[in-house]
């Protein structure tokens, strides 16, 4: 998903000001108050070369009491601490209460560049996303708050960067050969850090990645998810339910907007014309079902997972999907709200009872994920299960993989014009009227809120073995083709 | 540990039912509270044939009211659950909130009866421990109470009881040839099943050893066992910190008599004589001393722990150990409380910056089991700390024996009469006078309380990486030797 992130995010020089002042303040008085309740602050910069980590941590260790924190740069490792387990080094540099430990490069080293460099081997970095979850929950359960930044930018962004400080002679000794051998190896550290991400991002110390083609957008971003953090720890901690923002913190920008955008990206203009439209459904559709058989004979169980906005076209994109499929091998399986009888089980309960066997397909109309869409967005279950519910939904969909489920994921995007558009001819048209509610118009209001779950739940839940698909809906022609061919590529792989 | 646990503890048939009746009462009440507050419960019951699981688990479905709790009898799965991700049956199995479900044998078949019969490849099974642990966390953290049974009975019982259900016509046919062929592989299920205690022992779902020789004892912890898991989940859910009792539970037997002994089994009358131990002294510290050459030429690290009771001789024995030992290549180092600094850090902190570098000894004189001994005891830190501790502890351990640190930790095990022997003994020799406070009488007091915090610490973090030595120090000779001779053994293996 790095790559489908949003970086043109800009802060205006003459904003920036008005920005940081209130963050900075509420920093000073967080810091104050985390170090008279005792409590330990990690905070964690990982990131590209020339992304900006070294003018980030002079910022931050600025805004801090310097003798509440202390920055560690962390090199390969030396001699002496070759000669112990490799974490030795990373406990010893632990924060103690109260204080604020900021790591320049961290312990991801061994799943970054020691993967990539093959330093250590596959056995041993595979082994590390435990060691590292574990190390930080030994932490996080002791009181520790981490936070986890990633730097991001583009490849060409540093090149750029590289360039321009190879043009001044005061710092181009900065751009060192071990520089541009990485800038070279970029693709194999994005499949690196996408795994990274992916197994050890945890409710106790979750990665945030940082949109930093901007400097000022990435400080005023950087800022705000320790603010956050630190108040939600210091929340925990006194049993106040909810952050009580003090005013300094009100003025500051809600989080919310800095969320990273991978829906941003989209380009909802993609449409196509119903010849070719025609052309192309009467293909896959003959396609798909001689898939269907084929995974029916290998024994290869499907799962096929529709959400996306209200009014998006999933009814009608299921419709196409299983016109021409053989009955007797899918089962469509709407989801609403839960049940009496659903509600008193696990929230991924319901959906793994109807996992389809060996050799069949389940077409999930809405899923698991409602628990980070509607049950986050409408406070139906608390921030604490819905935060957790990322990693629960990915070590279910890797247990599903391990045992050879081909999981597909679609989010049907359109924008909320098209949304407008589409309620109001529901409207007009009596036929369609059942299909709009007052709950859909109330849902429109949160958009906003809905958009910013979406893009954390696509950045948090897109992995190897259960990858997601954004859907451009706006044609409804264009996305049921997309869907069709995207089922059909992976049943192909599968098989 | 399997081996060293006490089978002998037996409960007499007059005091049986004085002791169920409470417990009954006490599990009925809480069962109702459970379900009125929407508590889910999963009681998991595995051990070997023939250790009484099936009337265990008739008297207590008896004992629950039958409309809130379900027995799942778990046989091999069928031609349908194979079509699914192995998990999945027990998913649809889960209980829903306010009910019981009871599991006789259960997911754990997969690293028992799949593993040993090689049914699953030993990726499958390694694999499963972690996909163990990650489903009972998602249930135990939506609520549900976890509670997991093993029935131990030794191969010689097992033997017994197989020959006396087939000495009556109208039992003969529950003893099968699986029975006889398993019975026969007794010690591949032991290596088996103290795998399975150690990887899935977790604070939110521990494992607890029933000793079933005597069914009436078995019955009695059983009970106790479940109910105090309840309580704690109803106490946790109303906010209550601490557990209060109602009256029928305060008649209950104290479930700390009821933990599985391991101290029991140790035969204090172990000693030796001054001439066989010179002579084994002058033998085993010349070993050493070469040995501690060969781990510095080939880099290994070794940790010697000491834990044991007060004036069970560990000074005294780490001196004899040192003797003869190269002090370029060993520190000791001595734990008492934490000082200032190190209480603002992790518990663990403290014991990973003295780890021995690659080729190195540290002698531990105390250790991190501190947290489960006295501050478990003495309450110095909260119990969900404590409890936690066996797997941060577990998991430290393993990351040292990954990296290829030799572990030795010994358990200098004295009776309380031999400690009151030498308690006098200091206080009558005058240059011996400092060696006993008033807190070494303290701590006297509460010999019981420790003892059933040591029996589960051995039984919890004996491990294949880092096993236990109990050492018999009723004779200090004898358990200088041991001691000695233990390390010698451990370093000849490691090299």
């Amino acid at each position: 998903m790095l790559d489908k992130i949003d970086l043109s995010k800009k802060i205006a020089k003459s904003e920036y000001k008005k920005l940081m002042a209130p963050l900075l303040l509420r920093l000073a008085e967080l810091q104050r108050t985390a170090r008279e309740m005792g409590i330990p602050v990690a905070v964690v910069f990982e990131g590209w070369d020339a992304a900006g980590k070294g003018t980030l941590i002079n910022s931050l260790s600025l805004a801090l009491d310097p003798r509440g924190c202390k920055v560690h740069p962390i090199n390969a490792p030396t001699e002496e601490e070759l000669l112990r387990p490799w974490l030795w080094r990373f406990w010893a540099r632990t924060p103690e209460s109260g204080r604020a430990a900021v790591f320049d490069r961290s312990w991801y080293g061994r799943v970054l560049v020691e993967r990539v460099d093959g330093i250590v081997k596959k056995k041993e970095w595979a082994t590390a996303y435990e060691e590292i979850t574990t190390f930080e929950r030994q932490l996080a359960d002791s009181g520790t708050v981490i936070v986890k930044l990633f730097l991001h930018i583009r490849k060409k962004e540093q090149k750029k960067r590289f360039k321009k400080l190879l043009e001044n002679p005061a710092t181009s000794w900065k751009v060192t050969k071990d520089d541009w051998r990485r800038h070279e190896q970029y693709d194999e550290y994005v499949d690196a850090t996408e795994e990274m991400l992916e197994k050890t991002s945890t409710q106790w110390a979750p990665w945030t990645v940082v949109e930093s083609h901007d400097r000022r957008y990435a400080a005023v971003k950087a800022f705000a998810v320790l603010i956050e953090a630190l108040q939600w720890r210091i929340a925990e901690k006194t049993g106040t339910t909810a952050v009580r923002p003090t005013p300094a913190a009100k003025s500051a920008p809600r989080t919310s907007s800095l969320e990273s955008a991978v829906l941003d990206k989209v380009d909802l203009s993609l449409s196509m014309d119903a010849a070719t439209y025609d052309e192309q459904m009467d293909r896959l559709q003959a396609r798909l079902r001689d898939l269907e058989h084929q995974i029916y004979r290998k024994r290869i169980p499907v799962v096929i997972a529709y959400e996306g906005w209200d009014a998006a076209g999933k009814g009608g994109n299921i419709r196409r999907m299983v016109q021409g499929m053989d009955p007797r091998g899918y089962e469509v399986v709407p989801f609403a709200a839960p049940s009496d009888v659903e509600k008193r089980h696990h929230y991924l309960w319901r959906f793994w009872t109807v996992l389809p066997k060996a050799g069949h397909i389940t077409i999930y109309d809405r899923t698991w994920y409602g628990r980070v869409l509607v049950e986050r967005v409408e406070g139906f279950c608390a921030e604490t299960d819905w935060r957790r519910a990322y990693r629960e939904i990915n070590e279910m969909e890797e247990h599903w993989a391990r045992f050879g489920v081909a999981i597909v994921k679609f989010w049907l995007h359109i924008d909320r014009k098209e949304q407008l558009r589409r309620f109001k001819a529901r409207q007009a048209i009596a036929y369609k009227q059942w299909k709009i509610t007052d709950e859909d118009w109330r849902n429109r209001e949160k958009w906003n809120a809905y958009r910013a779950a979406v893009d954390e739940m696509l950045l948090r839940t897109s992995t190897s073995y259960a990858p997601w698909t954004i859907v451009e809906a706006n044609c409804k022609l264009y996305a049921r083709v997309k869907t069709l061919s995207t089922v059909v590529q992976r049943l192909e792989q599968a098989l």
